[in-house]
């Protein structure tokens, strides 16, 4: 466990905060839910939707038949609101982590109300929240209230709004394309969620119900529990590379699923980054797709954490992770626990009660259950026993590996009296 | 930095050595190389043998037909005669792993001779010589030396036999096996080397002139620069895992090539395990080899070295490494370095120079280049200057990440006099 480091002295304030401790979470709601006020608790708007358009998916898949080009625009169309969540409403509003030219905010604005899961204003806000009060009940959608609710259950109850911690949304407000969409959001979801979908197949190539159970409705179930993933998934899933204060973790399979959003710990950790994935082959199309408007100008003001405190995070962790490894190590009892023994005592252990003992620098070491084991063979260590091997282990027969070393530790016995005693000495003491 | 090392004590003979350092290595020869004495540098045999085999094994290649089945044996002859070598004179007689029965022994003793690289008296003496004085000018195959001479070089050259290192191999003379086949090595590299291989090709399918060129030279001199690779490209391709005291290296390709002896970085600080590799997945057909035949009692005793020393040797490596990435890493003024403010003169450079400081926790801090950055919004930090935020920034207004903190410590200016100071004792300055 010798120590590399250099020692740097912080404050509380500076120093790393351990992981939030998972509490009891209280109540759901203010009062107990009964059989009276039940159908309260219930957010019916959202729960129908969320509930009903799987099964209309179904209904649709198994009495439609599957056209070659309706294949491909629903998969386009997935894309493309899915990316509009993405890269729109979350990177770009939630966290301002770009800025962005007017028409390429306007298409985030129409692709991303295709997804239907609100409108931009009503998302950040929320999405503010969750990054602000992580894990916390303050948190909309907190994993430490489990898989489901931070997946699909927030969404199903209706909870006084104050529960929800504050976050700042003063700049969404200010921010016209973000009122206009608020204020006209209902037809933003139908037009973009349905009807779009729908006509695009329709007028393309004749197949309206195609487009609209295809592109419309199977293709929303998709894109809405792919984003869902990233408050279910990404909480639970993989490593936490920067961080271990939260929940958030950071996996390959979730960044697959929900168009780069897995790189979830990273996220959390800087939600002002315009990137998830920092290594360039982790799978991150969103921040691909930022970078690469942004060699056009429609793009800009990409913001990215100083790389230092990136890679101090990832240290820290990476410590964090050996140290825990080398608490489960042994290390043999510490020089200050040892039993000190003179040497006559040392050399009447040897002699008289059969001890394999032998002294390396001032410490007693028993070779008993190493003898035989001895790589170097047995013989080495038999006349070695009662003697000062100092210089023997240390290159004088052979200047023994650091595994060795290591090994040695862990064959402390005692301290000799007077420090390091020399055979030479013998006879003074 | 700060750690969460247990501070545990070693002695210098316990504690892990730092690499050894390269230095100029003394001239190969006593006598330096003249037109007169050059001949006499040069060992013939070895080098006729092995410079002329690949001549004659691209000649048999350019002028025989390759049958499928002389294809085959070849390919089974080169397993057989390169695991002759890994798993027969390497770990069982110059280190000693695992222990065989006499059948198994006899196999390997012929088995290996097929690899015609000299009897295993002489590999294993060479090879202990190389594992106890690894990377010095006792050790024969110096990687020191170049990756041309570790591989091929020495043994081009003749040098005195005092130059290499002292190594026990009492027990190799001690063994019948390895006796007999000292005795009669010429006639077991022939046999084994060039005649058999002929013969079961010859004999089985009659493809005499296929047998001596492909399963006879050209696989020879595959086995043989297959298994140099163990001394040159292992010693300078990959990682240190375990310890980086010497130049062994672990390396899945050298592993590929040398049928397991890769994970040689591995390999030189536990020379008696019978692994190469401890991972399942690493490809180390050697040490698979052997434990199939200990299922059948034909090899056993088999030996590891403790697991817990094997791990202590690679966290040891990785918070090195660990420690080399924090050093290029910037921290901010050390709080010793920082110059104090008193109160007021904090009030005033605030007040009346302009200067963006905070104040959390007893440090002054600069917001200059962060106001405009800060995630959380610009109002937030013009309304903290001139002011302690300790309990806003800890939670009062939003408990900040651990990226927060790490980013903080750079921003350092000052201490406050007297320490932490409170607004509200203001006053009483
Ligand atoms: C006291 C505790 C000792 C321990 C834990 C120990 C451990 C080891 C180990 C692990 C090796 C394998 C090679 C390596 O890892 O470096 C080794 C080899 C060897 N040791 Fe020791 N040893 C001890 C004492 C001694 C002493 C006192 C001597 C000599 C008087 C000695 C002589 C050798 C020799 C000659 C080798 C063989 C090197 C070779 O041929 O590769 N050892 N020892
Ligand atoms: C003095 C140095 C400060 C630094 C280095 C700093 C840094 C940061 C950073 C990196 C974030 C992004 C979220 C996070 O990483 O936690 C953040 C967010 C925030 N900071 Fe600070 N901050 C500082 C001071 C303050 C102060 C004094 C206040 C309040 C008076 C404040 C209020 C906030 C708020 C409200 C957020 C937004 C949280 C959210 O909406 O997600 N910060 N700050
Ligand atoms: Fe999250
Ligand atoms: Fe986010
Ligand atoms: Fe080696
Ligand atoms: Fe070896």
């Amino acid at each position: 466990m010798s120590t590399t480091d250099v020692i740097y002295a912080y404050t509380e304030s500076e120093a790393r905060k351990p992981p939030l401790e998972k509490k009891a979470m209280p109540p759901l709601f203010d009062e107990p839910t009964t059989l009276q006020n039940w159908h309260k608790h219930v957010n019916w708007i959202q729960s129908i939707l969320l509930l009903g358009t799987p099964l209309i998916a179904l209904y649709g898949m198994l009495t439609t038949e599957l056209q070659t080009k309706t294949l491909y625009w629903t998969i386009i169309y997935y894309f493309i609101t899915g990316l509009g969540i993405t890269g729109g409403y979350h990177r770009l509003w939630a966290h301002r982590a770009y800025r962005a030219t007017e028409i390429v905010r306007w298409w985030f604005c129409f692709a991303g109300a295709g997804a239907v899961e609100g409108s931009i204003h009503w998302w950040s806000r929320g999405h503010r929240a969750h990054h602000r009060w992580t894990d916390t009940d303050k948190d909309p959608y907190s994993a430490h209230r489990g898989f489901f609710f931070s997946h699909l259950g927030w969404m199903l109850v209706s909870r006084p709004k104050n529960r929800i911690g504050y976050a700042d949304v003063a700049d969404l407000k200010a921010d016209p394309i973000v009122a206009f969409q608020h204020k006209y959001y209902p037809y933003f979801a139908l037009g973009m969620g349905f009807l779009f979908p729908t006509l695009v197949a329709g007028l393309g190539w004749g197949d309206f119900r195609g487009g609209y159970f295809y592109a419309g409705v199977a293709r929303l179930c998709f894109v809405h529990h792919a984003t869902f993933c990233v408050n279910s998934l990404a909480h639970f899933l993989g490593e936490d590379t920067f961080d271990d204060h939260h929940t958030p973790r950071d996996h390959w399979i979730t960044a697959l699923v929900t168009m780069g959003e897995g790189y979830h710990n990273f996220h959390h950790e800087f939600p002002q980054d315009y990137r998830n994935a920092i290594v360039y082959y982790q799978y991150d199309p969103t921040k691909w797709l930022i970078r690469a408007l942004s060699v056009f100008g429609l793009t800009y003001d990409l913001k990215t954490f100083p790389a230092n405190e990136v890679t101090k995070g990832k240290i820290q962790m990476q410590e964090k992770k050996l140290a825990a490894v080398k608490r489960r190590l042994e290390y043999g009892t510490p020089i200050e626990d040892l039993p000190v023994f003179t040497w006559d005592e040392f050399q009447d252990l040897v002699d008289n009660q059969n001890k394999k003992w032998v002294l390396i620098e001032g410490i007693l070491y028993d070779m008993e259950n190493f003898i035989n084991e001895h790589p170097g063979g047995e013989k080495y260590i038999r006349t070695s026993l009662g003697k000062d091997v100092t210089s023997a282990f240390n290159g004088g027969v052979y200047n023994h590996s650091n595994g060795a070393r290591n090994l040695l530790t862990r064959m402390r016995v005692g301290v000799l009296k007077h420090g390091m005693e020399v055979m030479s000495r013998k006879k003074d003491n």
